[in-house]
């Protein structure tokens, strides 16, 4: 059998456009001699259709247009896709997670999810009921052990416990299936890749059947869809695998094994994923002429920049640089340097007018107050009118420029730099952000981000002389304790005990996560490469008081 | 038997705050006579607990806090309370939802929850496994049927479904239960009281079993908990109900009836729930001085400053008034009278200075354009920075003033009157603030929001004569169509079939809402008194292309 492994790129709830590359890839197949071609998970809908599911309109849309494709792929060609399907049943949630096998125009075959996965990023209980059971598919005198994303995960990946008291995978193999075929829409987090290795190929070898994994691919607001499908031989050997981060089709016939490249730096997939992420969000959002960075000589605004010319293009991305009486000549000098290096349009606004008019407006109501954060915020917030205002002239997108380590401790001002529409690296600890940097000059094989930019100290620039360690424990020291408590659910001692750190330090550390929840809440969604991004993934509450160390003692 | 109703306010994560109220209510019901004293779901970490369930540490601490509260207690009176459990099996989810019965410092009977929501503002597949089974607790010679919020929740109101295969209220009166006990924590929305009512009554007529109701009570973040924990009779009557929005402990004694006050009208309960949200907000957080509001001199600003000083008090609140060169006298006029009224400390900060220095520092970079949306948009965040300014500067929480309307269709600024940290009306549709307008009138007995306030025409005012209905249809038509969008899930033919509107005007309504995604992800938490308010409970993507008008010809 002659397989097609779809790795298409889909719009959350553009039927009419999910179709139509459904249809065109099927033909494309065809031409290429497959018998079968798979598509990934919920593709007819993109994922994560979130609430769309709950409203019966866009179903009954959902429904038709499965049939639609049906009656305009190629007739003599088997289309294994994955679409929502109404549980006709009067108990139990109105939806299935479903693969339906079509061909001739006709559902040949119906496979349902059975493990649904309600964690992290995921909310599949929320619409779904899961299958009472699994069943190989017999199409064309050959058992198919079909199945969905999380129907491949239950085994001990998840030491050291099992989520689910079901695992398909083993039920298929029983039932003597001849190939597993899994449709996924399984997200992208840094390392993902060499997870998915070591699983499919352990399924393998545990029952000697070959392994067709198809996943989506492309960026839905913030989740990022490597793609990363492949074939593996029963052996459990990776024979076939599909571009990371772009569209493909790839074609397998049973029985033969192609090459597979030597996998690329986690570095540089991270950075495929970035650079998807904001292409994506800017054109399936559709709304926007170009993006917009506000560049402040700093990294992470440099980087950001250089992420968004790489998807966009120079001649769609827009610079501003915004001086304040507080910032060095390197600020504007660096942005210049770096703006120029790409070729790109850069505005210089100075901020004094507006942050002395603010001045001027509170002298009464401030009086007899010491300057501070109010007034370092007044600079931070300025600036963020004016990128809000010119992304409301130009119908720019602006993006936010933050990283993890700042967004985690709060070190970042609600409605100045964290205005935005994107947030490139809300999930990248600072020292990441180094890499990236060093990645792109790389890359490049020349100094686009300027070294000035690489190696000054981090500052945000709003009282006089500021550093970011003032504030801050050095970013290798603060990222190693943020990772082990937002990645890694470490808690105080347990942080301690690891790292040696000063407890004061780390307690510190992780008051400022606990009570900063209120400023991410309001922040922008961000490009996800973690295992634990802020946003959708992670929810905390706002308003709550727990109080660890009074309870330290009992570690 | 003489049950004690605990209706607390516990804070979430509070295990230190919420043990206390536990043990000094424990005590009262003692002195009162009870055998027994039953406590909401969750009590111990308060509801909900998102993602502090995943803390290890955390669910370790919660273990111990309820033995150091069984120790604490009277030693002869039971504890009924709810709290999360730890699953020691090697497979599901990791905890239960519990309900815990506690005698002489001995843990004597355990509940685990089977019915878990996992839709609207509930995740709580995330967090807990569903239990196989339900089991009458026997104690003290008595059969208790004793099960956890949702648990009672499968019957006929989810119509024309069963969510749940399983009925555990069913299963424990055939166990020969002699009392339903139900412990929750079950949120607010208008009307939930009847609802709450029907359905309880309904259990009690169809097993003639007495029933006893006992839920959280006080606002967590966006959720509003009115507590109405309650008896009723084997034959369905309710005989003893808490107080709505207030601790309360109701004593009942076995065989006996209370009188069952006539419940309040609606705009007062929805008034109590919005008042206790601020108030909660407020107190629990810890982190503010006084609350602040811009006051525009409209009803939106009117209403959240009249609801802030019943939650908190004239001394602790703050107003602001800050014309533009398009205010109207009245701006400032109505927003000097409603201080007034109300006794409150306003500052006047007019915006011209900070506008006129924008409009400088942009005039090259917007050289060649017509004022439009950029323009008013400085004029909105100017205020919002100043807002920010004073928040920052003196503690204050900025209170968020946008109505459900407004926010639906995104007629409101992202950074600018949409900033604050509580959003007191973003779930009240329009026409429900001139209902609240008039009921704190009303209940005065006197003009605290100025007439002129509830009849001007709504105005942004952020051009001359600008009026909302210049870009919207009048608030009776708007709210008529956001509320079967959004509350009671239609779609554009539902929708006009029901109303009669225009379709163009329906289609345009509903395409504002679907593209303001992105206005709404940014928003400040809004306390929730509909079935359906956005944030937590609404799930919708902001990169999406559903395109309802090319299906229209399914319905």
């Amino acid at each position: 059998m002659k397989i097609g492994l779809a790795q298409i790129n889909p719009i959350v709830g553009d039927l009419e456009g999910n179709s139509k590359k459904i249809i065109q890839c099927a033909s494309k197949a065809k031409e290429a001699g497959a018998d079968l071609v798979v598509f990934p998970e919920l593709i007819v809908t993109g994922y994560p259709p979130q609430d769309l599911l709950e409203n019966p309109f866009f179903l009954e849309a959902v429904d038709h247009v499965i049939d639609e494709i049906g009656k305009a792929v190629p007739q003599d060609i088997g289309i294994l896709l994955g679409a929502p399907l109404q549980n006709k049943e009067t108990v139990g949630k109105r939806l299935y997670n479903a693969a339906i096998l079509l061909e001739g125009g006709v559902r040949k075959a119906v496979v349902l999810k059975q493990l649904l996965p309600t964690f992290d990023v995921f909310d599949e209980n929320r619409y779904f009921e899961s299958a009472q059971e699994c069943k190989v598919v017999e199409w064309r005198g050959r058992k198919l052990g079909v199945h969905i994303c999380e129907d491949m995960w239950n085994n001990e990946e998840q030491a050291p416990y099992y989520l689910y008291k079901d695992n398909p995978i083993d039920v298929l193999a029983a039932q003597g299936a001849e190939i597993f075929i899994n449709i996924s829409a399984s997200p992208y987090y840094a390392g993902k890749h060499e997870v998915r290795n070591r699983l499919i190929k352990e399924s393998c070898q545990e029952h000697s059947i070959p392994f067709v994994y198809v996943n989506q691919v492309g960026a839905n607001t913030e989740l990022l869809f490597d793609g990363d499908s492949r074939v593996h031989s029963a052996d459990g050997k990776l024979i076939a695998l599909a571009k990371s981060f772009e569209e493909d089709l790839l074609i397998w016939e049973e029985g033969t094994e192609g090459t597979v490249q030597t996998p690329k730096a986690e570095i540089s997939i991270v950075h495929d994923a970035l650079v998807c992420g904001i292409k994506d969000y800017f054109e399936k959002t559709g709304a926007f002429s170009k993006a917009l960075v506000g560049l402040s000589g700093g990294i992470d605004s440099a980087v950001t920049c250089a992420l968004a010319v790489e998807a966009l293009g120079a001649d769609r991305v827009i610079g501003v640089t915004m001086p304040s009486k507080y910032s060095s000549s390197g600020s504007v000098d660096d942005s210049v340097a770096l703006a120029e290096a790409y070729g790109l349009t850069l505005h210089k606004i100075p901020i004094v007018p507006a942050v002395s008019a603010f001045e001027g407006m509170l002298t009464d109501v401030f009086e007899g107050t010491q300057p501070g954060i109010a007034e370092e915020n007044i600079q931070a917030r300025t600036r963020g009118l004016l990128l809000m205002a010119l992304s409301n002239k130009f119908n720019y997108l602006l993006l936010t420029t933050g990283n993890k380590s700042e967004m985690s401790v709060g070190y970042a001002t609600l409605y100045g730099d964290m205005n935005g529409g994107l947030a490139v690296l809300s999930d990248v600890f600072k020292m990441q952000v180094y890499e990236l940097a060093e990645y792109v000059n790389e890359s490049a094989g020349r100094e686009l981000i300027p070294r000035s930019t690489i190696e000054k100290a981090p500052s945000a620039e709003l009282r006089p002389d500021q550093k970011d360690e003032d504030s801050l424990p050095p970013y290798p020291v603060l990222d190693h304790i943020l990772s082990l408590y937002i990645e890694s659910q470490k808690d105080l001692d347990q942080i301690i005990a690891v790292t040696g750190y000063d407890s004061e330090l780390v307690e510190d550390i992780l008051r400022k996560v606990d009570r900063n929840e209120y400023k991410r809440r309001q922040a922008p969604p961000g490009l996800r490469i973690s295992r634990k991004a802020f946003g959708v993934g992670r929810r905390v509450p706002i308003v709550m008081r727990w109080n660890r160390s009074a309870y330290a003692s009992l570690i």
